[in-house]
């Protein structure tokens, strides 16, 4: 029983690599077989709620584009926009959704009747994913959009405010249970500061341990056997946000013991706003044992925000999956298309069109990293540079076993003068593009 | 017995705000009280040896422009550079230098040749810190500008590389204590990547790990009192370096059970390069106890790299130095001008004139910043936005006796609805703009 | 007769430096002569009527912060908007304000009817207008917020937007002259495009040139005798926007014979957003001779979005009211903050001191400026080192009386070897800390 | 009679995408028709001698890695390198090189001595010319490294720097036609400033109008063919370089009344670091008229300077060979690999191996950019989007035929309310897919 919005489409097949059918897949074949596991199993999709279905297409220099017929903050349209939302997940063939509690529900007036509200809906979506065969990757809670967490919801300087936050929480961790979502998300969008000069970021940075914890402890407590996942982001909307990238996400969770607890959503586009390429993320995670999921999107190289465009470059997304099936493929974590449409881009169809081609895109780059992986392209080259650390002396090294004396008076006894051999990147990357 | 390289220059004195005289401080006073304590001792300037007696004056797209007499790598050549460098420390009448062994000492054909050299200019720079009493703030090892570095020192592919640049320093360790050297100063330049293609990151952050064990091993074992610390590089000239900002080094230190013992050397232009304010980067080593010294420059805000000029922004300097009295002012680091004139400033003066208006402008930041401290006028707002976390409530959620379900059970129960305060942003940079 | 939304508050007065009432000017004294001129004529102060007054304090991430009993698109609380406006102008003491037709009525369901409403309080304004003797510095169109331009508006695939565009630019014109507008400014903040695949630069560029050539002519048709103005921006809302920087501006210009006609209005912000420095942009289009108005704002050197933020910093003002200086001051320009307050920023006293804080900093920099005019600190140095070009052989080169052959024979008959002299940058930063 | 530079190496060869042979083309296939012409006649590769076989290895942080035998400025070296390089040229098969005069001789002790040095390698250039059939794509003159031009080169405060770069611009122009260069480069490294303290723009600019005048004049005189091309770049090593891009370029020709004889090549790194695509400077050129050749590199992403690398992502190819074909395809201009190795490709192999890799990068972007000619992939929907402008209407408004009270009085009157249609955007972006 369709709702109409997208007219006429029959589910997207795959049609192969010379399909010209804009409403077909090219590469994303779901049981293709890849690296021994099934191309569905290892990309694991999945559809984001919020970009899809409650983004209006504003910017800030611009208001609602799209007219949506759900639009409006009713539990009415509330419940159409589940209908067109599991209706796109089923025509597209995704295996999952994401959600946050402001996506699906109406806000209230009070907590108590916005948390009734959530949990109506949530009913309805374990309703549809039952008929529909489609999974909650994971759950996640708006703690940014409302004004009361302007600044902050676990770091604000009002503790009523991290109480509030504290208690939403615990409502999507519970309807994240509900609904079977193998991962509760935490996106810090305004933990961080606009100003240093009204800000106590040590008093903050433990407002979030302590928060981050309790977290965990409910986690565990309801039973919860999903993963619980950090977002990193640098900036956008603050001035500065506390999760600014892998590498300061880890030093967080060390701090408060948390390491072996959470683990890291990587985003594209937030990986390109701190400062790295998204496989750079993708393989510190890998190194610090926090690799969990990611946000599949793309920033624009020549603007400062975060455009979270669908992907489109397949070189990009062969380097991103060479990363992922190197850290051993998702375990709980998935692809997420945290991505929206350009707010031109009006028509229904132009949701289904996006999404097909990053799940192209995404494909073409699995399959490329799987070979790369099999014909050992990239690793074995990889092995020889670093042949010299398996000698005795390279592991004495490493193992703790030689001091900078005992160095120092080998390299002046064996005068030691180390010739540099060629990194060979220019090669490397040919040999890449064999695979693109 | 001067050089002559200055002419006939007097020693720099203080001459107060309405000064016009080129050659004087107009701000640094250094037995001024303030805050308690000399302007000396607060801001405990240095000058890097690199820069200013070292630095031929090239960019990446031309060459030398300084005509230095001590150019051309020989030991005479850097006996008069010594002389040289020793007469601007005591013209300015800085109390501190800083130097890689590269600076101080022709490269010699072998590591003992050039360990050699190494320690006969040491021996000439004791004897000229005894003659003039300026003291070593910090020492450290030049492990990137040598072709034997270009993968890295401890985290290159070929252990020797590992070795050879312990061995050097062990030297530049050995040196600093020598010279009673107050800290000793790791920057890892080539620890990092060029590209992941050819990069076991994993394999690489263990080994700059063992690098730092052994450093800080070696630094007790010898007695050395001084601080080590890492400076944080986003970039430059590698594509990724290990160390990329505080926060990814109090992660690595956390690793490796190195956070009592090492701090961070935080450079203004490196924040910037890493997408932060200096004074972010300060209050962050502050926040989580790794705040040691810094490397005073700035970076040009529109270009890209590493632009390392002399300070000139009073009002940022007042934000700099009120982090650093914050977090307790210096212990054993201090200011180092690892600032470079421009190429075009090629006359002698320039030397000076740059330091002048650097500490100058350092001055007035730290007056400023004192003041600001002494009228609490940030910090009384400051307890006054976070008053809430004093409450019974408060204290209970942060020392861990409230869970998810408590706080859910008290928003529901007492209505909580939190109504947001005004940020004072505005008022609060005006604030500021009556200390600067 | 007060709205009473600032509460109990006097015109805030010139208290001078010492002061510390939040509400008063230590440095803007309007009556005070700079220069020869009064601060007033000067600066020419103007408040924008969108980001104080119609601006509800969202980002991308956050919905309306700000309560204003005027909010929710009716000619009521339009009305009470341009009360409140006509108070702070008054209490703040500007001179000018600026709004476009978007800021100052509610959208109407046709454009008649948006027309109409326009009309009346137009009719409004110019009544408050009289009785505060409040001027209006600029007028101009909203092209950007509403959804039919979102693929441009003079620059629109869609010729009846094109249309549309124009009749709005026309009432706005019309309104301007009515009201005495000393400029109308036109930023395309939708003249470009977001991805080149669905774009014809070259025949959007065509659109463009003869929009703005209607525009002059319309504007001499009806004898309207301020400036226009170009307002550049590299970027935000679009990838791309055609008015990148002045310096593309006015290769436009040029383009289409309108370089007499039109001049730019320069925002910090965009100067920075399109990596330029604001005094370089103003500097830029001084030598251009295309210098006409200025948007006072600045943006945060570490986000990459237009921040708009109130000025702060005293130097950068220095330099910029330098450059204002040098090209002659303000003809029919001015000052207007294109500021909007931190969307934590909730009360209305946030508001005047904002404005009371960017108006002394920028007093603060017009007056360094003028002295530094005054000392001939910066001028004479520059006339000494361009000296040679006052040679009877530099004027020869200059006035096209020598040729490539001519000067290749004087090199090597001469034998011209030119030595480098100090460009003396860092003395020359110090003698700007002088003065401010 | 080979240098054994390379070994023993054998020209390389098109072996096919499925060539696994590291010195072999997978795509650049000399002969192969694409869009009717041959692909070598199409693209046009140049080998750029300074990257190739004058550039050391240095970086900011590190000096040489290379070890080359040429090394060491004499006329022996300067021969030798010559040798290696039309070896190389011929190994690849490319008929073009580029250089400027500092690449080919050691500079000497005078402007004569460096002039009969470059005189006599120019003549050796003709001879290995006519030997191997290698042709010259552009000649030019460098006007930045040495320490003569730190303050510009036409734009310096002296008169005689002008006029020892006039010579030096001559010579090379003079080498250029006796070479049968069918372009001639001007590219400003130094025609900027690094402040605007001690810099008088509108003056310099008059002085690099006047230069560039006389480089025009002087073309015509001794009836050199080739096309002067100006080369943007926005900065580095200057804080602002005046050729910032293609639309300021063009402000600059127009200015002075060149913009039909000057042209430009466009630099895919200098694209990115002015904030623009590749294929934003190329479209913008084409738009403008002066389209003339590419220097053919890419910037890393995250760093904010030079990188120069070789292009190695084929998407991004396709689409700045699609602006190309757009363009109507070189005329005199052509594909100049102004890329370097990374410093630690060390090993002779790696110079064929880049060049090789970014020739078929090229290559592929060029068949795909064909295609999607061919199809009318892109041109066909630009067409139906702009199709109102075809109206009568619209043909009207663009010939101005109409004012704005016509077109208001339309609006009005016609009730216009004009409705957005998407971009499509996303589904662009997947036919593009299709192509890559």
């Amino acid at each position: 029983m369709s709702t109409g919005f997208f007219g006429d489409i029959k589910p997207v097949k795959y049609e192969g690599p010379d399909s010209t059918n804009p409403l077909a897949y090219r590469f994303y074949n779901p049981d293709e077989v890849v690296a021994g596991k099934r191309m569905e199993d290892h990309l694991r999709f999945s559809v984001a709620y919020w970009h899809s279905f409650a983004w209006p297409g504003g910017d800030p220099f611009g208001g609602q584009t799209f007219e949506r017929p759900w639009f409006g903050e009713t539990m009415e349209g509330a419940r159409l926009k589940a209908d067109v939302a599991f209706e796109m997940f089923t025509l597209l063939g995704v295996p999952y959704y994401c959600f946050h509690d402001a996506d699906i529900r109406p806000e209230g007036k009070t907590f108590s009747e916005s948390l009734g509200r959530f949990e109506e809906i949530v009913d309805l979506l374990g309703a549809k994913q039952k008929e529909t065969g489609v999974k909650l990757l994971w759950g996640t809670a708006n703690l940014f959009s409302n004004r009361r967490y302007m600044a902050g919801a676990a770091t604000n300087p009002d503790p009523d405010v991290f109480a509030y936050a504290a208690a939403t929480v615990k409502a999507c961790l519970d309807a994240t249970k509900t609904l079977k979502g193998e991962n509760y998300v935490l996106w810090g969008g305004r933990e961080g500061y606009e100003t240093l000069l009204n800000t106590d970021m040590k008093r903050e940075r433990e407002q979030a341990g302590r928060f981050l914890s309790m977290v965990v402890d409910y986690k565990h407590r309801i039973g919860l056997k999903g993963t619980i996942l950090i977002e990193p982001k640098p900036q956008e909307p603050t001035k500065h946000q506390y999760d600014y990238d892998v590498a300061t996400v880890y030093g967080f969770l060390k701090d408060f013991g948390l390491e072996k607890e959470v683990k890291v959503n990587i985003e594209q586009g937030h990986a390109i706003l701190a400062g790295h390429t998204f496989e750079h993320e993708l393989a510190t995670a890998a190194a610090l044992g926090i690799f969990g999921s990611i946000d599949m999107n793309r920033n624009d190289y020549q603007s400062g925000w975060d455009t979270d465009q669908f992907p489109n470059n397949v070189p990009e997304m062969a380097l991103a999956f060479y990363e992922v099936l190197k850290a051993g493929g998702f375990k709980t974590g998935g692809t997420n298309f945290d991505a929206k449409l350009r707010r031109q881009s009006l028509d229904p169809q132009d949701l289904l069109v996006a999404h097909i081609g990053g799940m192209d895109c995404c494909a073409r780059g699995l399959k490329a990293a799987a070979r790369m992986i099999e014909d050992k392209a990239l690793s074995g080259p990889l092995e020889e540079r670093y042949a010299g650390w398996k000698s005795a002396e390279g592991k004495a090294i490493l193992s703790g076993k030689r001091t900078l004396e005992d160095l120092s008076e080998r390299v002046v006894k064996k005068k030691i003068e180390p010739q540099p051999k060629s990194g060979r990147q220019e090669w490397l990357e040919n040999v890449v593009n064999r695979y693109v």
